[in-house]
């Protein structure tokens, strides 16, 4: 979908000069934001461009623990909804804990990393984080609440203008 | 992926006249409804050809209230998925309700519009709404038991040549 | 995104000759397995390279029946996990076993394939089929435990090579 007077493609034989990937997180389980890490960081390895924008539910990955807006309503979200960046429940067999026990055991005792040291190391190598304004504003949440990795703060449109041209992935 | 020949780019050097953005619908919970709105009328504001296929759990978000199957396995499908364009339940922090009911509340205290408003907006600006086949034959439904907004029942065929070229995001 | 030299594009104005189609299937619940098949088999016949790429979840659906990890974290989650390629549970309206089972009565009555049924055909017909190496190593498994259709076991990084220019479907 790059034209040739695209900025981002090179004009010789060999194709795009830079391939993009957005990752579209609407998510917050432990396994889409791992998910979501392991391909952003393959694609920063083969010197893809590389985005996460994290919306909805997805916005539990960027939360700070604690974080929680201002209404009653937003405290009740708050509350019910009290996931982050250090700490998601299993989307599947969460089994009141155990399944997500086991998982972080298992992940650790084979060397992989914790979402949030995933992140850290994916926008050290360049993948840009961007939260969701709508979702933000919805649950009455500030940038404050969330991780300092995150680049930008940015709506719909923004993310379509991002993910023009390139692939994206959708975890949710 | 569009060709020189291809009838929806521009020959000029400014690329693709038109891009277009696929949305697979394949959950019917309330917040993919959201998501998949939100996205199609941000790419209708910037010009996409935008179409919203919906299949499998997704069909739940076109259903008119009490539409229900013929067999009698469908008739039980038909109890137990009770969800409807006007109504769909939270896919997480649903919490028998309350989440779902505080989700709906705190929408609306920010002028967010329901799904229903928002698929009524899409289509009128120009979103193709299309509702999957085989799920319509799976459950024993016909057209009538849609919302007047459906454009069209396909199948995967035609899902794939309208995606041809452009964008795909799949809710899940 | 194929350029001039790339050996799946055709030279001509007809544009590419060969589209590819990656289904990226994260999720083991029988409806994604039934989904990520239904547009396997579409493209298929529209002519699509075809890739399965299954991952986390998603390799349930690959799983021979009885296959467990090594380690006693990996027998536990082997335990939890009991799904595999000839059964799974639904994602949605599972009701310990009640929507299932009259979803596979429904889908039976209808004449639709099982999964397990429309791999062997996807495959038989060109769908290249391949297995998430990193959540192999996870759960402790070898190819052994895994259904002879499966073609690769592959990291992201071929995942990414295999999507580069063609359309990525994630179910999840």
């Amino acid at each position: 979908m790059r034209s040739e007077g695209d900025p981002h493609t090179s004009p010789g034989l060999g194709g795009p000069a830079v391939q993009s990937l957005t990752l579209l997180v609407l998510s917050g389980d432990m396994e889409k934001g791992a998910a979501a890490c392991t391909l952003a960081l393959a694609a920063l390895a083969s010197g893809y461009r590389v985005e996460l924008f994290f919306s909805f539910w997805g916005l539990n990955l960027l939360k700070q623990p604690g974080a929680g807006g201002g209404g009653s309503l937003q405290r009740l979200m708050g509350v019910l909804n009290r996931d982050h960046a250090g700490r998601q429940r299993l989307g599947r067999l969460n089994l009141l804990g155990v399944g997500r026990w086991a998982m972080v055991r298992l992940m650790k005792s084979r060397g992989l990393p914790s979402f949030r040291e995933a992140l850290t190391t994916a926008h050290r190598l360049g993948a840009r984080v961007v939260a969701c304004s709508n979702t933000l504003e919805l649950l009455g949440l500030t940038r404050d609440a969330l991780v300092p990795e995150v680049d930008e703060v940015a709506g719909a449109a923004a993310f379509l203008e991002s993910a023009r041209g390139g692939q994206v992935i959708t975890l949710s």
